[in-house]
């Protein structure tokens, strides 16, 4: 998960440049752009417009929401900036990638960044993809920054002529993107679950060793994502709470969205809890395992030391030894060693330490 | 208590569907409806009541309460959420399992999600049921995910003539209900506090080996119940102090409901920092322990490892021994090994490490 | 501490109940009813009044003080509320034992529940009694759990003629009650914070094993205690917020009130993390200690164990040993065995592992 | 640092006692008095002033200040509150030592109560005293535990003809005394961050055993001191917070003893988690050690314990055993046993535990 | 990082002096003035300009920033304190270094002081510069603790003639500085970020005993940091919350560097979690590790003691020992010790402690 675990690297952009600047990464994704207009809920889909045909449909009437995917392209992103009058600064929130999420109340319109995290399908690695939404009066501008599939189930609820994509105001689409992005969450988390889950009955089973360190990672996990879904809420619940974003209408489904977050903060912070209960009871089996072992060889060499004494004894080479010569000698030395061999078990059972060691 | 570990998969929706899209799991209870109708403290109970006699009842003066346990039958479900005029956001809340704990202030009426937990009874095993209110001007309609006992005292209570159910408006009917779902929680605490305490009894003896799986399991319950009580006290503090969803004369009964989820939280806040010290404590006996049985072994091995060099010197084969041939010297070296090994005991018990060993 | 170890068994109330029924524990303590009517600095004290006494006391003039110290008696109790009017629940929160502190403005009155924690003299344990004020416009009626002598320095006061508790109104009086109530808990957290300092000394001087139990009993009541001061505290900072519930003079004589309840709080926050320091501490002396064991039995290991060996060589009945015949052979095997004890001493001492073992 | 371990005992007040009781401890200073009037820039100081005096200067025109230093003399104390028409409570506040910060808006007046933290110079350990501030129109009154030359920088100040607080009013003054107040913490914390530091270079050093005890000493300092800064701090907000208690001129100088508060804080805070840090770093350095030492037991066992049972074989003493009539078996016997020491010594290197131990 | 690691000595300052005197340090570096007066999109720029120049600008038209690196020439600083009439405190509050952050809105003036943290180039440490703003009506005094590059970037941007620094006011120019103080931290955090990724990779791998001190210092050094950070993240919502500070034009910028500082903590925090759980981790792999130990040392003894008992029976030399005279003796006693090793080894294979021990 370290594609995540550190924020894009602020530092990187030259500290001489004005704020405001667009930094455009090498591997930036193709940009994609595609336009659909609504009117009198009938919808238009152009794909890859010009910046007349974005032009033209501005100044239509109706509702249009243009989709820009891939930052790659940065004339033509800036082209859009400037038909659609925007301050440097919204631009550069919008198309640089700082892993920030925030909201902020323009003047006319309404910005709102995300990052959606999602578990990329061919990888089944999660990744964090910036989703920017530029909220005007009957227009909205979405910035995502990959060009992946995520939006998909909102044009499959655009072609249906029922949808009520097509008859809301452009907030309910918003709400709609914003909902998918929240969304996207789910999997990677209970992902995530699973592998705590397993890494718990491993320990229990007493197979912990190896899994310390999927632990430790998926701890690290934990906390980027409890992080994200922390700073989603928040936004989520700013959303909520000043009217001027969202109409009052389209409030009850981004309460939906709001309680999506708290679900996903709930889930992480219930995995974290667990993992870290985890290390300590992990700790605590080693240290009764290890108590096992060392009492397992204490007997034994408590018993058979003393016993290796004696027989040394009598292995001595000693002209004078009169034991040796005594006919009943070697039976008296083997039960004195079975009376020694039987008060010692006797002492360890009276300590607890025989019997039932698991 | 893996039941209520993970919340329902939302990401199981299907992302493609709209928002208040209902969704019925297959294993849904079955629909039982059932109607209550108050009206000069006369009850009238109608079982399974279809659509039109629902009607009837609405427009008939008086209080009405229509209780729908199982959501297997969606018709109906919906049917009745046409004859109230629910917005889909409304009756999705009401009927998709997605255990939140909320409450949302609708035009006309409250609407209010809670999870109720209760202790099984035939499989002695924690279970939540989401019971959803919601509170018109004069009537009251109940979801409850499974149609179990868990309101039956309030019927034997409505069966009471002097009842206050009778006589009081439809919000104390909500405030009732509310009281069951949250009373439930209680023999839950109890049980996992009993079996800390169980546990904490096994530690303290030195028996605590194989409770650290059932520690960790209590943690868990633990960590998902305050999550729970957390979520109710947060609803029922906001009932009482937005005056919109209860009248002013239902307050003092809804604050004892809201001291209940208080009382449950402190149990719950108690009881996991008790589990938390308890596996401290565990680790620190453990570490003492070990301590003891490395003392003993140390013990016999340092005073038995000389002496049995000291033997095997004796049984070396050199011709040339001068000491062998001396008939003192096997008595000699016994008494130089009791020397050593009475020095080295008292080396120990210099340090502590004889006597006392508990 | 186990008497307070887990609040009072809400559930044990039958649900079919309606809210506000009384519920006398069998236990419960016989009823002792006193009241005192103050008129100009005149006081008259009457001893288990019946309910026509009391009544004609109510409608005197002047400020009077009824006492109701155990709750055997529930028909003179409901008596008693009869006669002043008291809602259902508020009887109940006064006379049902539910381990909870609060506060809660009512019409004409105010209500106050505490849990007073004591020592009791006799089994030198800690015990909880419950102390409800309801404080109307010029009486206070007391309820409190168990007749204790808690509130004797008030009678006391009471019976000097220039004591400020005959000429201020009621609420002082309810002020001197709560000063009580609170004050009796310093003996108890005292007595845990000597109990505390004195498992840090065992613990620093090593004799810390039979105190884990201890120190875990102890941080399991720190839990408890924590908890009631920090409802204590809140209810006294609300009577302050509040000025609805106590005369605005009387607010210097509460502020006292709140002061000893923050210093309680503090008082156990700072023992609290004394224990936990503590637990700690003692595993890492544990862990010292094992190592210190462990290097004694190393070292005495690895120098005998090799020498035994070497001298088991030349106890072996080979038939052709040349150095056995050799009459130096007994000599320089002494010697050479002197010199791997050096080597090997010398090696230990490299490593740090001799010398100052402690 | 057991002098500011635990609060005064608040319970060693008779309980019987009415509010606003003086106790005066037996091992009380003696009362030192000291009075400055300042009118016109001119300075009048008056040593041991009596009543009479005290009651002149109050009436004369300009600022006044008394400093009432130790509490032994309790009359005269009781006189100059009688003078000063000081409520009972406001006057226990005063001269009680309870171990509170706390502030108070009476009438005309505001009360200030603060605990001075100072390293004492003879014994080179803190102490507390507590400082009483009673800050009236024109004129200060300091109750002091004890005449210790804390405010002397001030009286020096005092000397100077151009010194502000000749020309600032009696609030500027108060602020200074604050001032000296926070300001003698800091050789106390500064102290105790050195020795966590000398704790620390020993952990880090591997000589960590003995200094465990100190820590946990260090600890328990940190613990009270925090919490003494965090009242301190709350104080001195609360004195900005509130524009009553002082001229708005002054609350530059305020804010400047502000921000030396939180600045104890932090230090203490940081000082506070270094030092948990360095128990959970020597329990790991501990357990490193352990594992070492234990790694070189086992390897030196394992490799001499089988060659051991190898020469015992060949030392007993069988009639009928072939190899030893080999005149090779002697050497067959030793190469024997250099390959099982040798693959014994492989098989640990490739594990790992040969080569670097450190 | 020991030189951030405990505030200035504020208690160094003697106790005598009044508030608000300087305390110039030996060390301070030396002063360097510098002016820019920009009118009209004009830049005058005066290296080191004297009192009289500084006047003149002062009184002409347009906008000028004075940047005062080094603090070593009071006296030049005193004068430029005179000119613009400021009040002691706040002299002291741009001179002194305490390593404080604050805000604080005078009467005409906005007094911030930033704690600028930086990786000094030729050392690679972190160091922390004081950088203190003035911002006036259409002027901005900067006092800089070290005339370091860091205000380089800003200069640059200064002289390209279509600057927004020439064309906006002179808190735009302010809120400039305030990003490059903040960017400054980014390169201190990443190398520790790099660092803990490090010590993670070293535990992992099982190398990870000489990284904990590594740990500590790096927790020590995040400790630090997450409290200027802290103090940097208030001190900038401040200034985005109050108005007063900087033009509602500004507060876009304003929030770009908010946005920083909120990035910083996330970064800081998140690495300081992982450190948590590295330490934490390597404990429980370090108890594995000594639980594999122990085994195979427990395995080996017990294994070879017994049989080495055996051995020495027959190595005893008693004159009657009826086995040693059979031929078959020697063989029987060898298949003996095989079975016992057999019957040892399958115990150990059945606890598990044989096969994957890794």
């Amino acid at each position: 998960m370290e594609l995540f675990g550190r924020p894009a690297h602020r530092s990187a952009m030259e500290s001489g440049q004005a704020p405001g600047t667009l930094y455009i990464a090498p591997d930036a994704f193709d940009t994609r752009i595609r336009l659909w207009h609504i009117d009198d809920n009938e919808v238009t889909h152009i794909d890859e417009p010009d910046i007349e045909t974005i032009e033209q449909m501005r100044d239509r009437p109706g509702r249009f929401w243009i989709d820009i995917a891939g930052f790659a392209d940065d004339a033509r992103i800036r082209a859009i900036g400037e038909l659609f009058d925007l301050h440097p600064m919204v631009l550069a929130d919008l198309v640089n990638i700082d892993r920030m999420t925030k909201v902020n109340a323009l003047d006319q319109q309404a910005l709102i960044i995300i990052q959606a995290l999602h578990l990329s399908s061919e990888e089944q690695r999660p990744g964090l993809g910036q989703m920017g939404l530029l909220l005007g009066d009957n227009w909205l501008l979405s910035f995502r920054e990959r060009p992946d599939p995520l939006i998909d189930p909102v044009l499959t609820r655009l072609e249906r002529p029922t949808s009520r994509l097509r008859s809301e105001s452009v907030d309910y689409l918003a709400c709609a993107l914003l909902n998918l992005a929240v969304d996207a969450s789910f999997p990677v988390v209970e992902a995530l679950a699973d592998q705590v889950d397993e890494a718990e009955e491993s320990v229990m089973t007493g197979r912990g060793q190896g899994m310390l360190g999927n632990i430790h990672r998926q701890r690290r996990a934990l906390i980027t994502l409890g992080r994200i879904f922390w700073r989603q809420r928040d936004l989520m619940a700013r959303l909520l709470r000043d009217e001027e974003f969202f109409r009052r209408e389209t409030h009850i489904y981004l309460r939906d969205v709001y309680d999506c977050t708290v679900q996903l903060m709930d889930m992480v912070e219930t995995t974290r809890e667990l993992a870290a209960s985890l290390v300590e009871i992990h700790l605590s089996i080693s240290a009764n395992r290890t108590n096992e072992v060392m009492k397992t060889l204490t007997i034994m060499a408590s018993i058979f030391i003393p016993l290796t004494f004696i027989v040394g004894i009598y292995g001595m080479n000693f002209e004078y030894m009169p034991e040796l010569a005594q006919p009943w000698g070697y039976f008296a030395v083997l039960g004195f060693m079975a009376i020694v061999a039987g008060v010692l078990l006797l002492w360890f059972r009276r300590r607890g330490w025989l019997g039932n060691q698991s």
